[in-house]
């Protein structure tokens, strides 16, 4: 049994303190009041792209130390995992550091911007032998999970159907929308950003992606930056995805956009069943439609599931049904299996070699778009 | 302007008294009520597969007169507009020989169940000279019409963006389904039976697609009937659509189902635009909803827009706004269209010319399906 | 069981042709095409406030005669059931004239302006021996009676709580909404026009209301007319009503607004029993959310069931589920059940005499918010 | 402006460590992390109903030290401040000996049992001179708060309508549900346990309510113990209310109840005002739906806002719109507000003498409950 344990503690050093590096901050520091665990976190230390900015984020998050240099933290001694949470270049260099220094990773999605350093990211994972584990969140939702197992129960009978999105409308504005986001170096992309997180989700629920065609458009052929100038973009805004998955008799529809005026966190699924049916959308994370078809016809339909107890782990947040989970406990449940995954508890969620499938995943659907051709995904 | 002509009469001959049948002759019955008309629907003659059936529906229906034989009702004199309800692969010869004899045509969907006899009924219908109109329902919709209304003004900006579905269940039970539907001879499947409203709608709202992608899915592949007796079924029960329309910078996602469970009246689209999106089910085919990107960030939001007499021709029906419109109604609408169209008022909102576009869409996703190559629409 | 008859013909007088005049005439010259009937309905003749009108409105709506003076209508020898569809104070002299001549008559809600002209009525069609029905049409809904056989079979356990509203902001305005409506005499006020449906639909689900407290509200205290001149008003704008039911353990909450902005049909309800709860709204028809104890907490929610065939009648509409009914297709059910109660098929779903409990409900509302005070409904 | 000073700290104690007191813990715990403050929070100490769940909490939770005696806790000089998380009997003793030793008191809801006892625990606070603030967390909330401000600021109008919901289920099994919360010392009953939340919801949102009629009704007159015990019980199961407001021209309707089957978190509300209307419920505690008039009639409907950074504090937890806040973090907001009151930055939100006001209130529907009279609330 898991004993709360508080004198062990890992120290934890984090790259970054912009969005995703405050969930993690926040995270890191609730996780133990929340869950009992087997060592508790200790903010250790934080790097930033300077030192000022490293000192300020380090005091506003609570981490005892801050550099401006990020070889520093990865190499410490009193760093056990490294949390990275720059922009989506930098992670190949900084978790192979890392990785090299021994210290187990937890990286923010997408792995990397090339399938080259998402293998080569993986390989030293393995080769190292730490705990890797990339924040595909949504995945941690208990709601989410019970989704997983209702499928993997065969609950719904055979699955027969699958549309999955990621629609949201970040990117809409053409006018001072132009970053770092637009340069393919930095995998910047509709796909890349936002995609990741629905080819990851397809596959916990589904399994293996094998083939795929698929269309990537660029809604917006040049934008402008804050400052007025203009730049050509060839990114891409939107993706639109045929998907096949192994040994399931259907063809999926996988969309992607950040150009979806009006959305704000489209990241949703239908998947139908030969006996059910399962709506859910990230807009409201707390809910799920099911339908069973073994109702009369006049007392069938589907039935709104609220996120509670009977949910596991809500109950760790709150012993009441129907009080809501938000965005930031996602984090939470995430760092919690990391915890776990350290302290030898149970395996990671969604350890590098999982994400390096979601990344040939990525791969397949830009190839397909590229030649307009159903294509294989690299095994 | 429309005088309410109550001596003028048309003769209405109709083929067929099942699903559609009757919502035809509803329509017929009802129109004169709801809208004033140049000229007032006479219900003259009803044929159905034998005599005795077509004599038991003329007199549920309110038909004068009733017929085994539909070819003497195609040419009866006192018939100006013939309405075909009968299965798919009888339409082409039905219309064809009605218009033979100069009648008007009013054809179930979808037109035909091969594009050769789509084509020699347009090229009929043009060179007869007379109205026809194929019954694309959902397009009456007022609230559909408000939609294509606001994408044609620029309401919501350029469109970047469509997803468009029909998914319902229908045909979800592998036991005891296999029908006349099964047969490709009859233009079964799920994209001839409800994939043509789809393709039609998204034509009717976003004008001509150029190219496509598909596969079609036979999810089972073996039926029985209702005796119990099994089947090898070869048509689709899914269809997975990437689309081009013309001059769009977009790719479109339709999919289509009748094997998904759980759902009942799956047309739904979403259209996205530079400055706005709505959105639209027809399981709720009083609603819309529609966002504008011109609101402060703290009161924006989509909006619910309730059918109303704000909306035409809604006000014919119900002063009140948010009483509600029904199916039955989109069929009326449907045949004011019709007669409107044979009193010269108005065209027809879709001519068996519009209904062969369609085809050819339909056409080119199954050359699509078999190749698995980008194919081309024909013009 | 029932024939559909088509000799047997029924003579239809309608007083009326505004809103509710079309909804019948409609309803009538429809509802042969949809159900099967004992006797037809002719639409015969046809009175309001002149002959011109009436004219028109006999043109317009398919009426053989017409007349500019109901008298004649109510003692027709060529009538046999009198449609009242004119303002409601004028419910009574009409209704008492045509039951003073052995008619049916068929009655818009409330039954009358006063509780003395609503006795008389109901012992004088008790004396006449005549069918009576008063158009509380929400109740004709299949997934209402759908709701209501549910309570009534215990199917959510014991009624523990009931909400009831009807909200609508049609006399939202101050400016340029004083009509008629505003007038006592003329059974104006939210109460008698909306409320009525409110109650009836209570009583409909849970039987007798014994006793209520209530306060009605004058919101605006002067309204003008759409000449701008303004008027002084006292009648009530909204009504608060706290209600209990015969043998029931629980306070009811009724609330009924014409001023409640951006509603449309807000007549909607929720009831809460020992084992599980309904709830309905207007607004979506077509559909009706109900929540069972009896599942496993993780599998357990509101499901929302949907208007489809296994909801009789809706079956005679449409063999398709989801496809929806409307308002109008409400009123055909409607005037269905007067045919079948005039044929002798079965008993009027409403009668005056308990549209006549209805109105002693809202009596006794009208003295609890003049008194202030708790009091009894006469019996 | 606001220094994140680390420096400083506030010395935390909390007595009870359930349901509330693990929020309360975990809000402290993260409140620094997420918002720039003047002190950081410091969790000293732990009281709990004996040492040993003291002891066991303090280390689960991350407090310092512990006991089994809160008289120690409310004197201790490390302590600044106190957290009351007991049952709502215990409150005012707890709260009066923490007064008396000169802490800040952060005390549940309801304020206590007795409005006796409310009033002294208020005056005590006034006469200490200190910071109270009471657990009413639901008008922490970004979207209630932004509710607030738009009736403030007559974006819907002037104020005609006003219904507040406070529904639940959480007592609705008869069998095995009897405790504490039964009992009327405790304060027991479905109003003091969540109508307090719902009285205090709408004074925040409309002000004084001045005077109110109300019946509160006990469903289950006898439930049984886990150990299959029978007990009689009077406490109220329901209570429905009518309630004016100070200066308002309607009746407020608002409804209280614990059996409410198959509903979780029903605390919801509904306001009208003359030029719009708005629509709130927790159980998606993310979302406000809002009509404003001033829309062409085919443009207007309720328009659903979604949390976001638009709507301060989101943005102290996440900076993209729609990722969802959960329970807890409104309990983060209030502690935030709690720690800006103790540093001079803000008002208390919601001091003793505001709970106060709410005790006035639910005193006065008890009276007219008993009555049957409309009854005055003290001032
Ligand atoms: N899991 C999720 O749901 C989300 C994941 N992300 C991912 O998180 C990562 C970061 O995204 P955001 O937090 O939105 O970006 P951000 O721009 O808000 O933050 C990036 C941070 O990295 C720092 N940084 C940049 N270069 C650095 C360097 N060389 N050394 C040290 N620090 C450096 C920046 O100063 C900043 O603190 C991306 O990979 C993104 O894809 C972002 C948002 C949501
Ligand atoms: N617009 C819409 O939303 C819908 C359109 N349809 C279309 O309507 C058509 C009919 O479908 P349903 O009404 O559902 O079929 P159904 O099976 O209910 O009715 C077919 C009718 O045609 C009659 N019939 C068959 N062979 C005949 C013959 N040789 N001569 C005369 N009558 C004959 C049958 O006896 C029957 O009365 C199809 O083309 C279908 O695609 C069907 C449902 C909805
Ligand atoms: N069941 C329902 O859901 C509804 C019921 N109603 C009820 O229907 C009744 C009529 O309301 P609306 O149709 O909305 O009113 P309206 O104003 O649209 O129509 C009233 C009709 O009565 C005619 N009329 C007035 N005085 C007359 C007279 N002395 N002789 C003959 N005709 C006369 C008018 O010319 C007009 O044709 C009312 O009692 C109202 O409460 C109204 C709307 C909905
Ligand atoms: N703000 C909100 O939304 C909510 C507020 N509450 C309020 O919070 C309070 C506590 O409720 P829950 O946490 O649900 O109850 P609970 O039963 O979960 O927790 C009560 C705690 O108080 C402790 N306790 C009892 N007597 C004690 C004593 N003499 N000395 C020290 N500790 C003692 C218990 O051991 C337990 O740890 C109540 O006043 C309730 O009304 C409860 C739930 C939600």
């Amino acid at each position: 049994m898991v004993d709360n344990n508080k004198s062990k503690t890992i120290g934890v050093g984090l790259i970054g303190s912009g969005f995703m590096g405050k969930a993690h901050a926040v995270a890191f520091r609730t996780v133990g009041g929340i869950f009992p665990l087997n060592a508790q976190p200790r903010l250790e230390f934080l790097a930033d792209r300077n030192a000022e900015v490293a000192a300020e984020a380090a005091h506003a998050l609570g981490f005892s130390r801050s550099t401006g240099d990020w070889h520093e933290l990865v190499c410490d001694p009193a760093i056990d995992v490294v949390a990275i949470t720059t922009p989506n270049s930098q992670h190949a260099p900084m978790a192979l550091e890392a990785l090299a220094n021994g210290k187990h990773v937890y990286c923010e999605k997408p792995l990397s911007t090339t399938l080259e350093n998402a293998l080569a990211m993986t390989e030293a994972a393995e080769a190292a032998g730490v705990v890797t584990l990339v924040g595909f969140n949504y995945q941690r939702n208990p709601m989410v999970h019970a989704v997983r197992q209702m499928i993997a129960d065969g609950e719904i009978g055979d699955i027969i159907g699958f549309n999955g999105h990621y629609v949201a409308g970040f990117m809409g504005r053409r006018e001072g929308s132009y970053s770092w986001r637009m340069h393919p170096d930095e995998a910047g992309g509709a796909l890349a950003d936002i995609g990741s997180h629905l080819i990851s989700m397809s596959r916990f629920l589904l399994g293996d992606i094998t083939d795929v065609i698929a269309r990537l458009d660029t809604v917006y052929p040049t934008r402008s930056s804050p400052d007025g100038v203009e730049h050509p973009v060839d990114i891409d805004d939107q993706a639109a995805i045929l998907a096949r998955f192994r040994d399931r008799p259907f063809t999926a529809m996988l969309d992607v956009s950040w150009v979806a005026t009006g959305r704000e966190m489209g990241l949703a699924f239908e998947v139908t069943g030969s006996r059910g049916a399962i709506k859910f959308t990230q807009e409201r994370l707390n809910e799920v439609q099911i339908f069973k078809r073994d109702q009369p016809a006049n007392r069938s339909g589907f039935t709104t599931l609220t996120a509670g107890p009977a949910y596991p782990p809500y109950g760790a947040f709150c012993p009441g049904p129907g009080h809501q989970l938000g965005f930031n406990d996602l984090k939470i449940i995430e760092v919690k299996g990391l915890i776990d995954a350290i302290t030898g508890v149970a395996p990671s969620p969604t350890p590098f070699a999982d994400a390096l499938k979601t990344a040939r995943v990525m791969d397949a659907i830009h190839r397909a778009s590229a030649t307009g051709e159903w294509t294989a995904v690299e095994r």
